[in-house]
């Protein structure tokens, strides 16, 4: 009686997951991470393509996502040749998930995360990583050659966002010399990715940041052939800007992330033809599910999507297919919807496109995939949380 | 062969947790959150203190730390009475974990979480939940008689946030009406939680606040006696408001979360004597240990906590201990630290305080608690993400 009693196995969700693969769509419990397979798959495609007819490889960023599942399908339908990612723990998840190329882009410095990093070869994944203080070259080494494992080495250039990367020529090729004489490292090439840039409005405005950012290249690039080092690799691009450097002629690589999702910031960046690029370029593919929860005023209804299920650090979520309601405020468990017509009533479910979709993400522990109004899958965050 | 180079068990951290018992607490990976668990045991032994001398319950709020370890801790050293959570999936949570007395101090009307809601005592747990619409209560009805279960109710009154909640004394009664006539509920009384006072800086604002609170539950008191139904339980108030209501002579319950662990929006709130909350009345016991990756320019130091390991909704973190140094922006894995007098090296660790505590403990696993400089305990995150 008491094991009847604690079974719960005959409700679909709940307590570990939202939905179940075969349910309706409409009875996702929320708030929940909704995907749209069918456009999920379109934008993987589509930028596999821009990025074959460009000769460009594309290592995508699985710092937006998080997923190996993700990962997989970019890699299947969008021809992607490996992974990036920020902290050393991302990589671990990715390597163990059989992610077989990966790239640290970011700085390594703690003691038990160089260890950490120089093992990862041990799972069978080729690991490069990020390096912009001369410094941490010795770390580096000392650490792959305690591990037996060879890691490859991108020296970060500042090309404008100002905060990691080395500013001159000069330092680049200090870098990339000790690189050359370390032994269990190996020189790949320069990490160029300008951040700051990609969400600028004006398609003007990023032009005019990439060409900073390409002419650094070029110079560095330059003050690298001068001393006869050859630099196989030049990576970075992302979602407002892989157009202009696709276009460069000395970027060979992109990490395009948020384009697969796409949110409601980058959303309102504009097309050279001046059109959202959410209005052709890329569809929403993510959407974060709500339901309406209380409703006592009458232009004013409340949602169960609060701050712990979005970031709100790039503004405010999108309404998706609705002009009669708005979102206009949350707090930790709630959101506001203003309703002027009073539409809306309790139970009511929502789909809102998230301010920003990478750390959105990182809110949630599962994405559950839907197509033609049913669950079709549901996979795993697998690095969310992986911050260390 | 295989086997060892897959081992990856010497390691003390890394993939899943970022710290052990036992290690130096300088040795954690970043960002981590820690706790220093003597002053975390001061906060909860000092409010339970409190709770008692004015003859109040304490139902301390478990939607701030998602711990059952801290709920537990809460209930042997602060005498708390159980715990109030926003979420069924947070409930199931700390039912489970072995909390007898929940409040789910929210509205439910999915379906599917209502069954939820209702199968909760077969966990063990008394369970009650918040109403603000008559036509809710027949579907609670219908689902704990479906369970065979019976769930109390407080009605909610919107007490000045203008979110969720009844706004007359007349609709009170109503609810309340309903509630006892239905099978499987039991009216318990009435929930006045006014969350929008909490974070005033000035006492005499958020007293001003409160007392408009204490005259709405007043009013809806003699409301429900004039129709002789008895109100056991008036449950509200938080950290920024609870000597308010501890002294209205209408509440019986408190519901504070942040006074245990505090944050730095909380803490720039003041006391009547006009001096800062966190100076005198609570301690700073979470903290964000970050660690700083890359410093190429000499007054700028990068660290590696960004907006994934922390919420910006109330703003930017502290630097604890540290005039020399301000942490002053941040993007998705990176924190800008100002660093005018060039002290900061890459490897140096620094504790942040956290602008709100609730949403940045949502984003991590665990909790490091430290003690005299060594890591004596790890906590899970138990109910993180649970949303749902």
């Amino acid at each position: 009686m008491i094991r009847q009693q604690h079974d719960f196995t005959d409700l679909e969700v709940g307590f570990d997951v939202p939905a179940r693969p075969g349910m309706d769509a409409a009875d996702i419990q929320t708030p929940a991470l909704v995907l749209d397979l069918n456009a999920l798959e379109r934008n993987i495609a589509k930028m596999g393509a821009y990025a074959r007819a460009h000769g460009m490889r594309h290592r995508v960023h699985g710092k937006m996502h998080k997923s190996v599942d993700v990962a997989k399908l970019q890699q299947k339908l969008g021809g992607a040749v490996g992974v990036c990612c920020q902290k050393v723990s991302e990589a671990e998840v990715f390597a163990r998930g059989g992610i077989r190329d990966l790239l640290v882009s970011n700085q390594v410095r703690d003691p038990l995360k160089l260890k950490r990093l120089a093992r990862l070869p041990m799972l069978g994944a080729e690991v490069t990583v990020c390096v912009d203080d001369v410094a941490n070259v010795a770390e580096l080494s000392a650490a792959a050659q305690a591990a037996g494992t060879e890691l490859g080495v991108l020296v970060e250039i500042d090309c404008g966002a100002g905060r990691c990367g080395v500013t001159s020529a000069s330092a680049v090729v200090e870098i990339a010399q000790a690189v050359i004489e370390a032994a269990g490292l190996r020189f790949c090439g320069l990490q160029a990715y300008q951040g700051a840039m990609q969400h600028h409005i004006r398609y003007e405005d990023r032009k005019a940041k990439a060409d900073v950012a390409i002419a650094m290249v070029k110079e560095t690039l330059a003050a690298l052939r001068a001393e006869a080092i050859s630099c196989a690799v030049v990576s970075g691009g992302g979602t407002g800007s892989y157009p202009f450097e696709s276009t460069s002629g000395v970027y060979n690589e992109l990490q395009c992330g948020s384009y697969a999702f796409m949110d409601a910031d980058y959303g309102r960046i504009l097309q050279e033809d001046g059109a959202r690029i959410d209005r052709g370029e890329w569809e929403n593919a993510l959407f974060l599910l709500t339901q309406v929860m209380s409703h006592v005023q009458p232009d004013k209804a409340i949602c169960d999507a609060g701050l712990k299920v979005q970031s709100l650090d790039s503004g405010l979520p999108d309404v998706f297919g609705r002009e009669d309601v708005t979102y206009t405020a949350c707090s930790d468990e709630h959101g506001e919807l203003a309703d002027p017509g009073g539409t809306l009533k309790p139970g009511d479910k929502l789909r809102l496109v998230p301010g920003h979709c990478d750390p959105t993400v990182n809110l949630h522990d599962w994405y559950v995939g839907v197509r033609n109004g049913k669950v079709e899958c549901l996979w795993p965050v697998s690095a969310r949380g992986k911050a260390f």
